[in-house]
């Protein structure tokens, strides 16, 4: 919660300019562009201990930094296209290893077609590599956060819970989001980088609604602890998103002939002084908590 | 050295792409834009120990943090307009600390019209601030570290060997890119946070050319110990260009009529085969070595 604070507070701080389409407080900011375009913008940090171990393979750190700033343009709907890498690393680390931290960078970067354009090294105590990237999105398919409208039905890309295992190694749901966004109209999006309840209520916040999610009808993996777990641990990155109940008939009736990508129906949106309930299939009730993912050490 | 190696390596490895203006190697990434505009986009880490203390005044990392980022806009001639910021803060500092970085952070954005677009904060051991940038530049006026010619006149903005003393308050020289490339035709231009040595070495590199520069000319501080230190100690931030040798002269008519800005005529440009070297009042000449900013504890 100190985060959302902290972030509420720099909102109020940095006011959104003139001429801006979207400041802090999405994905990535929208920035105008040509004339059928906005430029998506953002960055994220990863650092030693919080996001990965020193003793993770490097190349799945590098990877890491540049996935979870896809991840954030496929939330918007966008194609990725440039990034700058900074990384400070601890001075007994030999070339051979960064160059392996290199490796796993330009690997996911060749995969999504995504240039490296600039980079800046520097001598740290903890391993730190802040990757910031440069979208592009159709001015007509991009997608906020703050977009959920009463009634619409509550999707997620995939099954929650395999962060804790995959989050080195996890793919972008980008083919999901130019899938989805190319065919239907999407209304809400992010990506579920703090776990669902975390995100969920940061997608409500944004679009000033509740939600009922249906705990039956969220995939979960067998592997975590409780259902709880799967739902706050984070780092899965799927997408979360919203439709309205005829698009998610035809996405349903779409991807039943498709099998390209997959989406599972998880719930619904609600007037906001409802507020965020999870229903189990006894008809049980349960308030859902922001407890997300507080970047325990591994 | 180590830094020069490995950004060399980092450039075989990446290549490159098509429709990439510029990529890594200069100081900003050039990216296609509008029909007139190219899009200027770079990365810039500040780290603890490194290019602050974590005594400093935490306004004066903020600044720090964002004006490295507008000193490479100007070197690359544009106009600074997006940056985001990621900052990794030790768990022990108070939400007032936070805000005092981010008042630093804001004053500067306000001062040249940049606006903060993305934030990320995160647990770190050593307090860590990454800046992206996004900047735009006239096509017909971008000017590269690699275009200095033969006979070319060099100049630098400003007094050297302040960096010690004034890295964390410094002004980045935007209006003297800005004066400078809008009325005359700069051949190249870099900033110079390596210190003179090291810098002068790099555009002397890109440009495939040597040089001469003439110590007495040179304009240095008094506070540093020597002529040595004020060269390579770096984190001054001045600019170092080149033009030829007709626009030199119409450039100090210009400023003698004109004191809205300052500069120094240093040397000139060579060619490559005869190396780079400094010579004193008495002819006697000595070799300029890379000897560069270390990143020195302070």
């Amino acid at each position: 919660m100190k985060e959302i604070k902290f972030i509420k507070d720099l909102e109020k701080m940095i006011p959104c300019k003139k001429g801006i389409i979207k400041g802090i407080g999405d994905d990535t900011a929208v920035l105008p562009f040509t004339k059928d375009k906005y430029l998506l913008y953002a960055s994220d940090m990863i650092v030693e201990d919080v996001h990965f171990k020193a003793d993770d393979a490097p190349e799945k750190i590098g990877w890491k930094a540049v996935a979870v700033n896809i991840s954030d343009i496929a939330a918007m709907a966008g194609v990725p296209k440039y990034v700058t890498v900074s990384a400070g690393l601890t001075k007994n680390k030999s070339l051979s290893y960064r160059k392996r931290i290199f490796n796993g960078i330009k690997k996911i970067c060749d995969k999504f077609n995504v240039t490296i354009v600039g980079g800046d090294t520097c001598a740290s105590e903890k391993m730190v590599i802040d990757v910031s990237i440069i979208g592009e999105v159709d001015k007509k398919k991009v997608v906020y956060r703050s977009g959920a409208k009463l009634g619409d039905i509550v999707f997620i890309t995939g099954v929650l819970g395999y962060g804790k295992e995959k989050h080195l190694s996890f793919i972008p749901k980008l083919k999901e989001s130019q899938v989805l966004s190319s065919k239907f109209k999407i209304n809400s999006m992010m990506d579920i980088s703090d776990g669902l309840y975390m995100d969920m209520t940061r997608l409500c916040a944004a679009s000033k609604k509740g939600c009922l999610l249906y705990k039956d009808k969220i995939p979960v993996s067998r592997k975590p602890n409780s259902f709880d777990d799967a739902c706050s641990y984070g780092e899965d990155f799927e997408l979360l998103f919203t439709v309205g109940k005829i698009e998610a008939g035809k996405i349903e009736k779409y991807l039943s002939e498709n099998n390209k990508i997959k989406v599972y129906n998880i719930g619904e949106i609600l007037e906001e002084k409802h507020g965020l309930w999870m229903v189990e299939r006894s008809g049980k009730k349960t308030k859902i908590k922001p407890k997300g993912y507080e970047h325990i050490k591994r």
